[in-house]
């Protein structure tokens, strides 16, 4: 229950992105117009890719709008591909070890959602972790299993299909449990060279998430804009809530679709969880 | 630019006045409802007298909302007098140092508003502290040399005098270095025997500040309220901005007054800076 | 690998006992003596028993040596029972959910030691615990894992014996992973009435772990010493390493042992792990 | 009273320099070998220059061994220039703002050592801050006012000039105080081109400094070490305490002496407080 921006481009310095805009991603720490949560204090994180391939992470149990850290790493590192999460807890602890993104390689993992009725699913869920992947699992949210779930499922080789499979699971154990909408929520995910996004819920009223229009069509509308120098035709920034009150820059993703933002075309696609087959 | 709660009167576990009620303080550090900000997640404290007469603090620089050692702490603390902080910081740093209240010798002291300008009068308010006093200065908040402003001033022999001097050089100092409007805000101060509160603005328009209605005429409105169980007639409560929603519970102090909670009568008088007289 | 220390006896102020003594649990945290770890300063925590017999916890992630907020309050907290934690983390992330002890329902429990190759292992056990206890693990650390497995096989019955199933468990299952020796270290565990304490290692050769003499002994030892006056013939202090250099104040737990210290006479037992049998 | 380590250098990821060695620095944070503490465990600080020429600075509370946000970090920024430091508090706060390296502009500033009887001479030397500069003082350190002495007494044009006055008014208002040794330390400070240090104490036995041999030295002594790649001729480090055991590697500053590291040939010069002249 949380709010995120995933940034895939020209190399940026990290602050324009994170503090820039109007209702940047900081500000809304203190003030989220969209979240269900107006204030999403319990704590941050942020990876990043670097030169070498394998993201960095840095995170923290405290709000971000006063985090001198963050303001001071964001604006010496540049990067080209990243993820930050601010994080309004649904109730597991406010530590590190629960602040997104979730790292597992060179793989990051962001969700602003919920497992409905986690503590009764939780058992089962992490039961359909891979043995050998349970003990890197460190922390006690929903988000982490879920990930964990992926890259059980696949998520490096065809994370549209992981996810699919992982949410598909997620609704066949929590309509086990009897409970009604097991899932909702938005996810990012990367290995550094595609973003991709999902957007969907059980009970089909999912939390939102934006994309970003081509820069060409950016750079038409505001001719004279000077942070659009920053960018380029490449770049994209996908996010839980539009940064900023210019009009069409950001573009709603439909309920129910996942995207990938990448090298050449992007797509964009509907989505629907996979349903298990039991012989 | 905080919220701020003192408990005075039958001793009380502290989670029942602080978590209890509807539109609780905690409740309050996530979302206030007259603050001049609406989110007060820059840390938190709380102090208390028990049985020895001095009293203890806690203070965190984490939320108050969802922070587990207040809530247990308080479960587990009862006192007779208390006060508790949470902060939303106007620029200086989210540390333990700066969160109120402030503590010297057996004496308390909260704040919630503003020296304005504070960096451009500090130095010469700081220079006013005794210098004897000057060495316990931990924080670097405007509220803290207030506080220390007060001791060298006679806290401990007149608290509303002493308060009336401080003010009145914060404002003399401010004009100086042509601030128009020096000092906002309201105090809460006790020696763990009587509470002092104070609510004053140089431009005339303070923050708000209540205090509770007398035990006798709340048990008449709400005769069968169970939680009034916990309180009796010498009980008072002051608050920067009123719990709950029951109607005649809570009464304003206005505008440029002080009062004092004790033993026996309680009293609430107009308040006047001292105006410096030089030679 | 950790240090604790146990209370139980007259009611005390617990910074008395906390920071009083030379070589106190405290100044262990900075430089213990006979610890695997010299330096215990990964998080720390209390557990107290007050007048309404439910402990309260106040944890925190950072060293326990300059941590303001423990210092004061132990020094206003009373308790006839108490355990207190520092930890030098063997792997597992330093956060609150990872201190020591944990609580559950009225009881509480803290370690000193290690289960061997746990990431191999923590699958296994973890699945050991009871599925409607499960949802309430929210650390990552093998004690907290040993505690849910001693609930499970009947802690709240019979503390003895379901910390010898518990044991017998980790033993069977690391043998089972190939871990030669599965388990070693110290554990206390108590309800609020009486305080149990552990000495076993797989290979025999276990962490330490004292127990204090009785109040008339030292009395007589010492007659003029004035801190004895905070004791008395109920009291006793279970501690991982002797605090302060009396002679004749610390007795030595024998090597695969268990005691309780309750109203009336102490017991202390040989130790043996339960051998599980199957049909 | 702490360890520090200074690069200047061919940019290199710094988490070769800081966690590589044996004896590295982060190990010194838990056990130093040489420190008047053995355990600098009350914080840490980073600071480093990166393309753009102004330092970026990431500080902690908590210990550095275990900090996963320094490994981190240090792991993806390369830097040609940084200053490291781990605390060990002799009594201030353990907070971010009493964290070294301070910075101001492009300049940082680290110190190992002491203002003796700080609390009785701190307000004397606030005093002699220039007014404009004294509302950036955030912490409660003598090693910060020490720094922003620096900067009222030259640093930007001379710093060995204006260090030498920094430390004459300390032993000058430190004598007027009856304090026998004034000062005692090691300085590091840098504008993100050249490196001074400094090693005094005013009884003449200062607390250690090492500065590294030179590439080709090194070279020549160990021509199969792989580590020394990431260094060249133009390569220096300079620390409170040597890392690592190989024989050859490591100088030590004379007592009462300054030295810069800077493009072409390093100095190295005897040092003296200036003795501050009255009219």
């Amino acid at each position: 229950m949380c709010r995120w921006l995933a940034y895939c481009g020209k190399p940026v310095r990290m602050d324009k992105v994170l503090y820039g805009p109007q209702h940047s991603l900081i500000e809304q720490s203190l003030h989220s117009q969209l979240g269900a949560e107006t204030t999403n204090g319990d704590g941050f994180g942020i990876g990043w890719y670097g030169p070498d391939g394998t993201p960095g992470v840095f995170k923290s149990m405290e709000p971000a709008w006063n985090d001198r850290n963050l303001r001071d790493l964001s604006r010496h590192i540049e990067s080209p591909l990243f993820i930050a999460h601010i994080r309004a807890t649904s109730g597991t602890p406010v530590q590190q070890t629960n602040c997104h993104p979730f790292r597992h390689g060179k793989w990051l993992w962001a969700h602003n959602g919920v497992v409905h009725d986690f503590s009764a699913v939780k058992r089962d869920l992490v039961l359909a972790v891979d043995p050998s992947l349970y003990p890197s699992i460190e922390g006690s949210t929903d988000s982490e299993v879920l990930f964990f779930l992926a890259l059980t499922l696949g998520l490096e080789d065809d994370p549209p299909a992981a996810v699919a499979h992982v949410i598909g699971l997620v609704e066949e154990i929590g309509h086990a449990h009897g409970v009604e909408f097991p899932f909702q929520g938005t996810i990012a995910t990367t290995d550094g060279e595609r973003l991709w996004a999902f957007r969907y819920s059980s009970e089909g009223h999912s939390r939102t998430l934006y994309y970003s229009s081509q820069y060409d069509t950016l750079r038409e509308m505001y001719p004279d804009d000077e942070r659009l120098l920053d960018f380029d035709e490449e770049t994209r920034i996908v996010v839980s809530e539009p940064l900023g009150d210019l009009p069409g820059v950001w573009n709603e993703v439909p309920e129910a679709s996942w995207g990938v933002v990448q090298p050449g075309q992007d797509e964009l696609h509907p989505f629907r969880p996979a349903v298990l087959t039991h012989g």
